[in-house]
């Protein structure tokens, strides 16, 4: 299968080039290198050093296939349209969109280039599958927190329901909790709506947190690694423990610390995404997934970080902090992922093993984390935007 | 109550600045002219001559009072802070967004355009509010297009449901019909979460279809005479009818024409926007009001027209086009509309009368209208966008 990856440079879009092409598939990607400056402008790093593309492409080729590679703006349809036309692939991912909550949340600037990044790349794989690939699968990746926490079981994407004595099969509504967040919503209705009036085929993939140093195709050389985010805006909940407990920093849950989550190893995020890719929905379809392994809350994760780490003889408090965002701090959250398990999704490890290896790949870097360990406490406040950072909370 | 318009300068917003000043609010207001381009750029032109931003301050200073008028850029955030600093309004009545669904349809970048537009001008009354005026009451205009046409009532905004034996009060599920309709969702979205983390009070106003040639206020001068797009893009459904019956045209409902929509005359938009300004809801919260007066569907409508132009000697025959839309032609459509009727909202006229003073108006502009007749019959077609013109269907 000919895949194209928007965003290949990415922490996702890097591992997936890779998996994909070890499994046979022909593989081609754009990036414009702003993951990369966004973490530059936020004075963050990676903790684990990663290559040029030329590099990485490079050695790929050596171990798994040759990768195509196009630099160029994803929200510029022609740059878009003319490697599509070029690449004509059989199926599209679209990594292409900041991911950051934090970062949408600093001031009106980053929201709208946020909502604006996001609904750009969107169209334009859209209008280019509509005009050139009609037949291609896009894949999009969304978010669980597409739907915030409502008091009711999420299911994956539609409800039926009862409405004053009349029934219909509905879109879930959508409550999510950042501009960020809501950009997503913003390209699930787009995308939706494309499936609609141009009968294209897509999957929307509604994932969980995803956390994980590595998958498997890596171990053949170190020049293979893809990112690993700790600071406030792009490091995930459970990379950015891992990074704090490697150096000893107390792990830091937000407020009360019961928000649930749900979470996915970056290895099973790609197995997930390519059972999605090699089991197309069909023409006209828009298919939700629910791309999560297992839920739960902040706290639960954390202490499952100290005793993982304390098997290492890394001893570290938790700690919580003052909750920069407005959110539900104890939430009912009951979310479906049945889908993907009808597809064939099987758990590679539980969230034990998985953190041990993430903490055992980190402690390599730690003087890594440790120059930049600062950037774990967030100053971005959900009510007001960038200030002073949050204090800890006292007991 | 010193009241802010952003798009003062459109087919909503000049009227409302007049009817306001008439009521004695302090009125002031921004625009930067891109009602006049779109229509120009799609070759159109309004049937109703209009006058300049000048000339209409000038007139309607004599008549009502000083209008305050800014001219520039809403999606430049530089722009709008230091106008709201400067006029520090009470409410913001946010009209500054491109209004058309055919125009969102025409290809990837208008369809780019209008949704990033209508994000960042929103984004940026949202950001000045919170930071310069976070008492000020913000009315945003949605449509009652953003809810679609699910098969269950539809309620404003929220509704109470039960699934899976548990209950929530959930957003009512979106299923616009365009790419614009598609950003009214994304504003919504925006707004409704902008007034949950900042504690803003908004109303989303979604509002039906409206039609009309003028307020009261517009007898005393010519020149305070409001536009009436009457082309493909910009001209909505029974403004097009008239345009269309006072030179001849036959009526063009498009495909099997058994769409309903709701709809609602300019003088009453104006009484309901009045009323949601002079009565805002509490602090903190998104208000949602479903603005409309009647529920036809297109062709009763057009019969309508066809009835009431036949009063004044005109004979026209209704002819239905292809419908170069992908939507239910023969819809379930049962939306409230109660919120509104509790703040006081009286109907004016019922549709026949209205649609007699819009004919006998338009009568003084045929020439403008045969002039550009061309622009009735659509040629942007909602799965392929811009191509041939549709044609009438044969009976």
């Amino acid at each position: 299968m000919r895949v194209f990856i928007a965003g290949i440079d990415g922490y996702l879009g890097w591992p997936l080039a890779l998996h994909l092409s070890s499994r046979g598939h022909e593989v081609g990607g754009a990036d414009n290198f702003l993951r990369r400056k966004w973490v530059e402008e936020i004075g963050g790093q990676s903790a684990i050093p990663i290559f040029s593309m030329k590099e990485r492409v490079d050695v790929c080729k050596r171990y798994f296939g040759q990768v195509r590679f196009w630099e160029g703006d994803l929200r510029d349809y022609v740059f878009v349209s003319q490697i599509i036309k070029e690449f004509r692939p059989d199926a599209i991912v679209h990594l292409g969109e900041c991911p950051s909550a934090p970062y949408s949340m600093i001031d009106v600037h980053h929201a709208t280039f946020v909502q604006t990044n996001n609904i750009s790349t969107t169209f334009n794989l859209l209008f280019a599958v509509r005009d050139i690939c009609p037949n291609a699968h896009l894949i999009k990746l969304g978010t669980m927190g597409e739907y915030g926490t409502p008091n009711i079981d999420i299911p994956e994407g539609f409800f039926e329901i009862e409405f004053r004595g009349r029934r219909d099969r509905l879109p879930f509504p959508k409550q999510a909790g950042s501009w960020y967040h809501l950009s997503k919503v913003h390209g699930s209705n787009n995308l939706m709506f494309a499936c609609k009036i141009w009968g294209l085929h897509a999957t929307d993939i509604m994932q969980g947190v995803v956390f994980g140093t590595k998958i498997d195709e890596m171990d053949a050389d170190e020049r293979l690694l893809t990112r690993l985010d700790f600071d406030q805006f792009f490091g995930t909940s459970i990379n950015r423990y891992c990074a704090q407990a490697v150096i000893g920093h107390p792990l830091t849950p937000f407020g009360k610390g019961l928000q649930k989550r749900s979470f996915m190893p970056l290895r099973d995020s790609m197995q997930c995404l390519t059972l999605a890719l090699e089991k197309p929905p069909d023409a006209g379809q828009y298919r939700v997934l629910n791309q999560f392994e297992e839920v739960y809350d902040v706290t639960e994760l954390a202490l499952k970080v100290q005793r993982v780490a304390s098997q290492l003889g890394l001893e570290v408090e938790v700690s919580n902090l003052e909750n920069p965002r407005v959110e539900s701090e104890d939430n009912y959250y009951h979310p479906d992922h049945q889908n993907l398990f009808d597809l064939g999704y099987r758990p590679t490890h539980n969230t034990e093993e998985e953190i041990l290896i993430v903490l055992k790949d980190l402690l390599k870097y730690r003087q890594r984390i440790e120059d930049k360990k600062d950037l774990f406490i967030p100053d971005v406040r959900w009510n007001i935007g960038r200030r002073s950072k949050v204090k800890f909370i006292s007991h």
